[in-house]
């Protein structure tokens, strides 16, 4: 790829506004991480549509994106009614996986942090994994540029007593019949007290979507202090690994 | 009250437009009850600044409004992405309480639904209720007009084992520092199955806060089928009653 390219493709990046809404906000009036990356992810749809890739495009050929894996870095948390700018780009494209990066940033344009994120494309009747370079065009979108974050990581086990059991229920299902997104990063930030959250500050969040959870399915929590302040979690469903979870405060 | 005054005052009507955003939705792409609530309080926040008596107002007098009691009939659930309108006023202001009733249209202005709600005072560091009529001019916001459905009522307490125990966790917890009052709603809704959601649709549901829930606070949920179809709850908090429901199917 000569300059000239390089400079040119920015991996379709587009910046989008939002605005925190006090429903998404903690004690603290501080965005929680989950209402958070439920923006990030609005965010991830918007500029999939944009550059012709959106859910609905897939959903043309019996497909959708699944998020795989999500790390989130935050230098301080978007506050009530704060306005904050989020632009994304796509960083490679491979067979199996897409990389997507995101900078945030306040309405001043001062940087408050990164995140980075990869996605497949499933079909939608087996659940499976589809060849990303069926869809014509997406391999153009490779920039190469990467956000300024260590990548999301594959995370390990973890072994402990479950701190909370309990079963998905009603309000935990979204439109596609699986528990949302969402509520695995509220089960996870349910760990920690009140004032846990006084003392310290997120610094890092990690996720890895492992498997889909159903409506009855018996949820069980793990969660272990692999090194201090860096708190690793186990989401399980009837035993099953369903997600895995990082939490670093600074 | 001579009738030109009677035409003249409306309560402070107003009318707000919202639009039913994804992460409200439940499996069916139909608002939770939850989130309608949210969208209704969000409502008669924007009215009663508008009207001179919103929170930030009280605030300045060391007080605030606190929900005792709602109501909420609907022809149908909003959808995902619908536009629609709430219509918001006072009927009636009393020393211990106001009420406002709500009128939910969809973009056409066709009429989906009512809601009838009582409101006190609280000072904020007491946590009792205060005299509303020292609010000057609230009174002159008495219209009289009600909603054509039954006022929200004392609901009776509930007798049974609990379906569901837990402690109040990070999640739960508000810029108040209390259970948000949309968990309670999220909590007794998640009584029912997917396929009762499938098969019926609430026409009418109550609640009636009656203690707030700070964090950690033990957690238990009681219901009870009072007549085929017409459920009734009762969320304690360390024993002692925090909130009764109602959800009525047809």
């Amino acid at each position: 790829m000569d300059n000239e390219t390089e400079q040119e493709n920015q991996g379709g990046k587009q910046a989008y506004n939002f605005q925190i809404q006090p429903q998404t906000v903690d004690f603290q009036y501080r965005v929680t991480m989950a209402a958070f990356v439920d923006i990030l992810l609005t965010a991830a749809g918007y500029n999939a549509d944009h550059n012709g890739f959106g859910i609905r495009k897939l959903n043309e050929i019996n497909s959708s994106w699944v998020l795989l894996r999500l790390a989130v870095e935050l230098d301080r948390f978007p506050l009530q009614y704060e306005d904050i700018i989020v632009e994304t780009w796509i960083e490679e494209v491979g067979r199996a996986m897409t990389s997507r990066n995101f900078c945030i940033k306040d309405k001043d344009g001062k940087i408050m942090g990164y995140a980075a994120s990869n996605w497949a494309m499933i079909d939608l009747d087996t659940r499976h994994a589809k060849d990303l370079y069926l869809l014509e065009g997406i391999r153009e979108f490779t920039s190469g540029i990467s956000a300024p974050i260590k990548k999301p990581i594959k995370l390990k086990s973890v072994d402990s007593e479950p701190f909370d059991v309990f079963k998905v229920k009603y309000s935990d299902i979204d439109i596609n019949g699986h528990t949302s997104s969402m509520r695995y990063i509220e089960w996870v930030s349910d760990y920690f007290s009140l004032d846990d959250y006084r003392k310290k500050q997120v610094s890092r969040f990690e996720i890895n979507y492992v498997n889909e959870m159903l409506f009855g399915d018996e949820v069980s929590i793990f969660a272990n202090e692999y090194e201090p302040d860096d708190f690793r979690f186990e989401i399980r469903k009837n035993g099953t690994t369903s997600s895995r979870a990082r939490i670093v405060f600074c």
